[in-house]
């Protein structure tokens, strides 16, 4: 605990010296995938970068307390979601039902880290799991002004909360202006949706409010935190995708609930394109970690790629470059 | 299809043709360990059993809808739910969170799973998921007068349910009358509970009826298979210890919310005894997968041992015998 550690600090854009909340611990989040595909190596080198800044810590005798999460409920296809649910529109694809879905690509996820020799999370919790908490939770938002229910759902108001924008640095004015927004029973078109209301049929649903309904992708996040690591923490992580809106709503959200700072250091993992766009099941370019663990034949090959650019960077995975430089470790692995 | 399978059904005590409920269609529930410790070899045979039966309706072209719980929460020591919850009491012993200690020992079980070459279940649900949905349930058993409140918790009336000891043959007039009981609210000392209230400090609750609680191990499986599975499934499997009271209790909670019949066929595999003991933790004669995989090297050599005996009798683990027999298959394979 000697060694100085210096994190770049996505909240204030600086390098800083961490400074554990309790001395010796370290109290680390992560937002794991949501379970309605095969992860891609996008996924694969966030959670081997923190793998490694985990590592690292426990080697100099911290004592960490890691949480990623699986999300198996209401993370939609639209940022402010908007759209339909990812697990939903896999589950008609596939005709199976929704919890099928999750543990299909859920302990295929597993297996993936396993292979990746990922340090197992202490808790890797689930949405599904919080249903109570996060009513309760928007229960008080509700209570305190924060939120507010329309006939589609239930909204965070982000007038309310004077700090929105300070870790992605959007003017909640420029977003309310250009922000194209297809719900009108909102006040703002920058409120994002804590609880969505939906019919009976829908397969992924609860009781509240005397309607059905499933949670919001963001407030998940932070209820999770508040259960598994308390109000402030550590270190919280993600791919840079996830800044905006997703962090920012998380913060949002939590430091409304506390009125305490929600994370000390937020870290944020650069993008993986592939021979220099970025990966889209629309082009056809997508790669996952099981493809790539069967080019390279070692998963622990692509530790190695993940290292071949500062975590912040944006990192190519260009087949023929990639492939050359890692062959060299050609032992076989069975998948 | 056109295999005519025999089942020994536990609750007729006759071999029976195997009928599915759909043409082509097999729902099957198998109890799952609680996690709060390692599983021994007694559970892997269970579930080598069933995963040999499943195997074979699959061979035979049916479609398979596998579901097997892992049970996080309500699991307490005593039989009727009169101890402290296995988890709670092993994450005092292990100064963690109740919450890290269902991960170690989940992700333990999912890797022995593995490792024995068992097909995944289609779902792996956990009681922690469910709450919102066994609370409900309750409040039906409540309205329907099969269930009552006391300051302990709430309990199934087993006078209520006319078929009470239908699958293990205990009559409830003896039951009642024998059997010990220490908490002096319920009406009948074979009454059994469905939620159990606790104080703010415990760690294991959600509220519910105004108080904090925690659901009871039984019915947490009849909602499982409700909500995966539906009314009626085909075959219900466990050891032979869960036929009473665990699934004497599921069939009395489940038949009174739907009045259908709950399950077709009844399965339940033999214990499996060291030395022609039966394992106990106070004996140190406790075998866990990962103990008897180290010892036989491939995990495949424990398949052939669970087919040593028919699936119904006891089987013993000698490991002199085992081992001699076992070592034909002298593959290392990595843990």
């Amino acid at each position: 605990m000697n060694v100085e550690i210096k994190i770049f600090n996505s909240l204030t854009k600086t390098k800083e010296i961490f400074k554990p909340i309790e001395e010796g611990k370290v109290k680390i989040y992560v937002c794991g995938p949501t379970v309605y595909s095969s992860s891609h190596i996008g996924h694969a080198r966030t959670f081997i970068t923190f793998d490694i800044l985990i590592r690292f810590f426990e080697y100099l005798g911290y004592e960490v307390k890691y949480v990623r999460n699986v999300t198996d409920v209401g993370h939609l296809s639209g940022e402010l979601l908007e759209g339909e649910d990812k697990i939903v529109s896999q589950a008609k694809k596939e005709r199976i039902s929704v919890w099928e879905v999750v543990d299909k690509y859920m302990f295929e996820f597993f297996k993936a880290m396993d292979l990746l020799n990922i340090r197992r999370p202490n808790i890797q919790p689930r949405p599904s799991q919080l249903i109570p908490e996060i009513q309760k939770a928007i229960d008080k938002l509700l209570e305190e002004g924060y939120a507010y229910i329309t006939e589609t759902g239930i909204y965070f108001d982000v007038s309310k909360f004077e700090d929105y924008g300070k870790l992605s640095g959007i003017k909640k004015e420029e977003l309310i202006k250009h922000r194209i927004e297809p719900d009108p029973t909102k006040r703002n078109p920058a409120d994002f949706a804590l609880w969505k209301f939906c019919d009976e049929k829908y397969p992924l649903k609860w009781e509240y409010k005397g309607k059905y309904g499933f949670p919001g992708w963001h407030i998940e996040c932070s209820i999770m935190n508040l259960k598994h690591l308390g109000e402030t923490i550590d270190i919280h992580g993600g791919g840079k995708d996830l800044i905006f809106p997703h962090h920012e709503n998380e913060i949002a959200q939590s430091e409304a609930l506390t009125k305490k700072q929600f994370v000390r250091y937020w870290m944020h993992v650069g993008f993986v394109t592939v021979n220099g766009e970025k990966m889209a099941k629309s082009k056809g370019n997508f790669v996952t970690i099981f493809d790539a663990i069967k080019k390279v034949k070692n998963p622990e090959v692509l530790r190695v790629f993940a290292m071949r650019a500062h975590y912040r960077s944006d990192l190519d995975y260009n087949e023929a470059v990639s492939y050359t430089h890692l062959r060299a470790h050609e032992t076989r692995h069975d998948l």
